[in-house]
Order: structure tokens, then C-alpha cells, then sequence
């Protein structure tokens, strides 16, 4: 998923990513049942994992240890247990990525042998039967590339209100402060003067003397949220930023574990009124400790809709719908064919409707469907 | 290194661990000097990482990005900062151990450069000077493994002492409490009754409540340590431990950076005047981070005599050496040939001497030196 933009902190001119297919021995129409998962963009692809560690345990186990108790379909969280077999506590970053790619391809054939959509099956599981018809999601791009300028920042931010996008998202950090301003200033008025439809993200980028000026600059704009203003391990700076900032703050994407998720809420200081939360399930273990993750939530007072997942991917999208999360990132322009929707999604003002295909859907992503179809051919 | 033992948490069955060689153009005797590096236990081989980005973006490097300024000799900080291009802030896992195991390499060959072995480097360049002629060393042992009774684990124990060692680790929490303490009552009862002599490992393993239970349990035998009672992550579950323990608390093994090294000490409670810290300097992105934790600790006013490091590889004795730390892990008998000193280092009342060869001395570790060996034939 190579491309020549970059945040304040990478470039992506040498990104990769992970593809797998399951197949399994469930037989639909003459055809097995094949579940796929791909890990979200930012972190690479974990290839040697997924090779020497996690496909091999998976392989070697017997079946009814992957299996749901009545034999009927695959069990995502048994898998989980499967692939952690001999792994030490700690060091959350990789290894994360690997099950988490294989995860997301377990629940598409968890769906599928079901013969519905993943947001229902979760809705049913883990929500009450309830879901949400369709998802907030707001497009994720304003990265810098060489000779963008503002004109062409403009022209991006049309595009995705032209797709039916009301909320967007900038990068900032990449640029001295006046630059970033000129750009906030220039969306802004793009999206009519709003600022709850336009987020800002500084990728970890900032010290606290930095990340404190900037909540303090953003301040007036009253924006959507002010993402990973900076280290994402450095609690007491989100402490510090939450303590003066006005505009939300959002953050997590570079968490990828329950535990890691636990210290932010314990020492990150974070508002559960209006702060958001943005662990991505792909690159965090999967959808079985997200869920760990959302009970830790619940526990320290802390409600689902703040929840909104990095990653741009169908698989958040149907956590989010069934789950009742807060929304979804979507990226319109970027990542792709990894950040496509579904063929038949539609999008109005700033909400997604989820594929009614079994699964995840991917066989409606143009462009991914290639990908998938040639893991399996 | 795969080996039958197992500790609370995981079996090594089917351990792993990578060795690397960094070929330099400086020639000596005829010969090019080489620096060797490989990753401590308990954390799998990095592979597909060193493989598909740290390596690439090396040999892909400027020699000017590698160099020291006059350029008569490689540069760890400059590589570090070359390998981690690109990178994301958090995730510090896997990526860290690939990151270490060249930045091991790197050291090496920097001081066969200089023509010393690397404490004296380490001791000229960071600490005025000083060193110690020799470190503090234990033997890490008393694994579970299939079949081991009391009585096999006195004849370990009998077999470190025989050795030269003063003090020993066994591992607790794989069995039930109560053979525990038979197995800590029959190890005191061969180290002569002295608690400061015996350490014990839970790796990790125990609830809040167990790992309190534990500690009060420990803590009339004033043990020498009293090692990762729970989730290396969980810093309030270390705090409560810390605050009824009377056994020094020690955990830090699976902690891979300084950021991380720095929420434990923000938020786990720890004790400066008795607890011990034991990163790894291998799995944690390299002696380049390492110095900046001890710089982190320095501020939070830790002294560099309360780390230990774990890994038990002769990296580590140097670093211990030269940085003035408070001794270094040992492993007389398992992860073979990875825990073996070098031929000649004399072990006397539990303090190690160094090896007096150019860098690390790998070439003098029987074993280690033919895989090395064979990298570079």
C-alpha cells in the first residue's frame, strides 16, 4: 500500500500490508467458505509472525480447540487462545498486528458459515441484538505530500463533502504552526465554518510544550477533535493536553492491547463526556480483546459511542454498527484498495450503510477482491 | 534455543532467536572485523523485521547516515536512528528485538574498531571513565520442566554454587503454592539459609490478590527479589505489590522502551532504595535506548546500581561493567549456547570478570562463536 504521503512523523513511499485467507471445509455452493483479513495501514506488514508463529500453531492444532463447542463453526476467541500459546505478557506491538489480521479473517468466516453479515452476528453475540443501520464515519486525509499546497488541500476536502462526507479530517504537525493554521483555516472554510466537522491529527508528533500550545491555539476553532497530540505512551502529557484543551482529544491508535488501553483511561487523564478513543481491533489483537477492551471501558465508566477505531476498514465498520460505537474512520483517497467501502454502500450526510453480503463483504471491494481471490486461486 | 523447560507462562519448546553479522570494510590481520549480535530469550526471532526493514534501510543508507564524524568508525546512534525511519511511536515489541539484536552487532564492531572490549568504550564515552572490574552475576534457573522434583532442583542449585555463584532464581507460579515453598524452603536449605541468595520468577503470572498473597508469603523469608509478580503493564497491580512487600520487588524484562520504562516508574510504585530493574537492553531497541532510559532514571532518581539487567548474554556483562550497573543476569545452563560466557571469564563468589578481547568476545563463547561463524563463511 505504497504512496507518497506522509504525516508529521512517516512517510508511506515503503508501506506494506498482510493479506490472508482461511479457507475452511464448509462447503457453500460447491465452493469452501473463506474467511479474509488484512492488518490496517500505519503499522507494516508482520509477514515473518504470520509465518514462523501464528499460521503454524493455527495449523497444528486439533480442531476442537478451534472450534465452537457444537462443532458448527470456527471459534475467533479459542483461535486467539491457540495463537498465544508460549507468548510472554508484554511487548504489545507486531505480534499484535499478526493475530489481529488473522482475527479479522476468522470473523468473516464466522459471519459467513453463519450466512449473514458480521454486524449482525456481533449485534446478537455481545449487544443485545441491537446494531446500529448505519455508522458515522469522516474522511481521513489532508496528509502532506511534496507540493501540496492549500489549493489542493481545498480541492481534497470538496471531493470528500462531494462523497457524501460531513466530517473530515487534517494532518498537522508536518508543517511550521502558521502553515497548519493557514491549512485549519482553509478546511474550515471549505466545511462551512464548522468546526465539529473537521479533526486535526498530529500522529504523536509533539512534546508536551508543543502539544500544550497547539490544544491552546486549536482551542477557538472548536474542532471535531485533536488527535495524538504526542507520544502515544506518555500518559501524563494526554493528562497535561486534557487538562487545558477545549476541543476533544482523541487517541489509542498506537495502543494494542487491553492493558495498554487500561493505563490510558487510568493515567491519561481523558474526559469520558466528550474525549474519543481510537483502537483499531486490526492492529490491537483483534476483535476478542477489543471486546476485552470495551468491558475495561464499561468498568471505569466509559461508553462505547466514545469509541471511534482507526483504520478505515469494512471489519470497523461492522464493529462499530453492531457493537454501537461512536463512528469510523474512513479514508476515500488513500490506502487504497484497502481503503475502499463495499460496493452498494451508500453515504449520506456523513453515515455509512453496512454491506448485507455474509461476512465482512470483501468480495465487493473493488480492487481487495483481486488481492483476496489471488490467496486462494 | 529450544529446550524442554517451561516457566509460569510459557514452554520454550519451540524458542527461537536470531544472529546477525554486520561486515565492516575496516581490515585487520588480513581480515575484515565483524560484529555479531543475537536476541536474548523469551522473545521469539525478529526474522521477517530484520529482513524486510532494518537490514533494507542499512545496506540502503548513506555511510555518512551510519558514520562517526571523522568516519574512522560505525556509529550505533546514527543507525539506530536510520532503522527506526518510518517507524510509528508505540507498538515497542518485536520491532525492539530486531532493533537490539543489530544494535549488539553494532556495538561489537565499534570497539573491535577501537580495539577494545566494549566496557572500556562504554566507561570512556558515558561514564567518566570508571568501570567495574568485575559484575555481580547470578544464575537464573530452577525452570519447571517434566519430571522435576525437589530433589533434581537441589542438584541444580548444588551445580550454580559448585560454579562459583553466590545467588540463585527459581521460577514460582507453575505449580500450586504449596509446592512453592517446598521448592523455595529446599533451595534456601542448600544456599545455606540465606534469602539474599535466592530470587524467585513468577514471569508475569499472578492476579492482583495472588500476587499480594505471594508477597506476603515471600516476605519472611527476606528473599534477594521477588520477580514480575503480574502483567509487566499492570503499574498499579506493582504499586500495591511494592507497597506490602518486604522482598525487593524486580520487573522490567518485558518492558521494550523508554517510554515505557518511564510509566513504570511514573506509576508503579516502585521502591529506589531496594527494588531492581531488569530491561534488556537487546530487547529494547539497543544500548542506544538504554542509555536514555538510564538518563530517565537518572531524573527520576534512580541509580544505575538498582538495574540488573535480564538476557544473560555477555552484551549485558559489558554494559553492566561500563555503565556501573548493579550486576547482570546469568544462564549456567539453559538457552545453550546463547548463556555461556566467554572462555576465560573467571567466576569467583559471585562476581564475573570480563573478557579482555576487542568488543563483546563472542569469538571466545564455545558454541556461540561457530554460529557466528557461519554467518559470515
Amino acid at each position: 500500500m505504497a504512496s507518497d504521503i506522509r504525516n508529521a512523523v512517516i512517510d508511506f513511499s515503503r508501506m506494506t500490508a498482510s493479506a490472508v485467507a482461511v479457507v475452511s471445509d464448509v462447503v457453500r455452493g460447491g465452493q469452501p467458505l473463506v474467511g479474509f483479513g488484512f492488518n490496517s495501514n500505519g503499522r507494516y506488514a508482520p509477514s515473518g509472525i504470520l509465518r514462523e508463529r501464528m499460521i503454524p500453531r493455527l495449523l497444528d492444532a486439533r480442531p476442537e480447540t478451534l472450534q465452537a463447542e457444537d462443532g458448527t463453526n470456527i471459534d475467533p476467541v479459542k483461535c486467539r487462545h491457540v495463537m498465544m500459546t508460549n507468548e510472554k505478557p508484554g511487548g504489545h506491538g507486531e505480534r499484535s498486528v499478526a493475530v489481529g489480521t488473522i482475527d479479522m479473517a476468522l470473523w468473516d468466516l464466522a459471519a459467513k458459515i453463519e450466512d449473514r453479515p458480521l454486524y449482525r452476528l456481533l449485534a446478537d453475540r455481545y449487544n443485545d441484538g441491537r446494531f446500529d443501520p448505519k455508522v458515522e464515519v469522516y474522511a481521513a486525509g489532508g496528509y502532506y505530500y511534496p507540493g501540496k499546497g492549500v489549493d489542493q488541500l481545498r480541492d481534497e476536502i470538496r471531493g470528500y463533502l462531494d462523497m457524501g462526507f460531513e466530517a473530515v479530517k487534517i494532518k498537522i504537525g508536518g508543517a511550521p504552526l502558521e502553515e497548519d493554521v493557514r491549512r485549519i483555516e482553509a478546511v474550515l472554510d471549505v466545511v462551512g465554518g464548522e468546526g465539529r466537522r473537521l479533526a486535526v491529527d498530529a500522529n504523536g508528533r509533539f512534546s508536551l510544550s508543543e502539544a500544550i500550545r497547539y490544544a491552546e491555539i486549536l482551542g477557538p476553532y472548536r474542532l471535531k477533535w485533536y488527535e495524538e497530540p504526542g507520544d502515544p505512551l506518555d500518559y501524563a502529557l494526554h493528562s497535561a493536553v486534557a487538562e487545558v484543551s477545549t476541543v476533544p482529544v482523541a487517541t489509542g491508535e498506537n495502543l494494542f492491547s487491553t492493558v495498554d488501553a487500561r493505563n490510558l483511561i487510568r493515567y491519561g487523564g481523558l474526559r469520558p463526556d466528550r474525549d474519543v478513543l481510537q483502537f483499531d481491533p486490526v492492529l490491537s489483537y483483534g476483535l476478542v480483546e477489543y471486546l476485552g477492551t470495551l468491558e475495561m471501558l464499561a468498568r471505569h465508566g466509559w461508553s462505547p459511542r466514545r469509541c471511534v477505531p482507526h483504520g478505515g476498514h469494512p471489519f470497523g465498520l461492522h464493529i462499530a454498527a453492531g457493537l454501537g460505537l461512536g463512528g469510523n474512520e474512513a479514508y476515500p483517497k488513500v490506502f487504497q484498495p484497502f481503503g475502499r467501502f463495499a460496493a452498494g454502500t451508500t453515504l449520506d450526510r456523513g453515515f455509512a450503510t453496512l454491506p448485507e453480503a455474509p461476512g465482512i463483504g470483501y468480495e465487493r471491494v473493488p480492487g481487495l477482491c483481486d488481492i483476496f481471490r489471488s490467496l486462494v486461486e
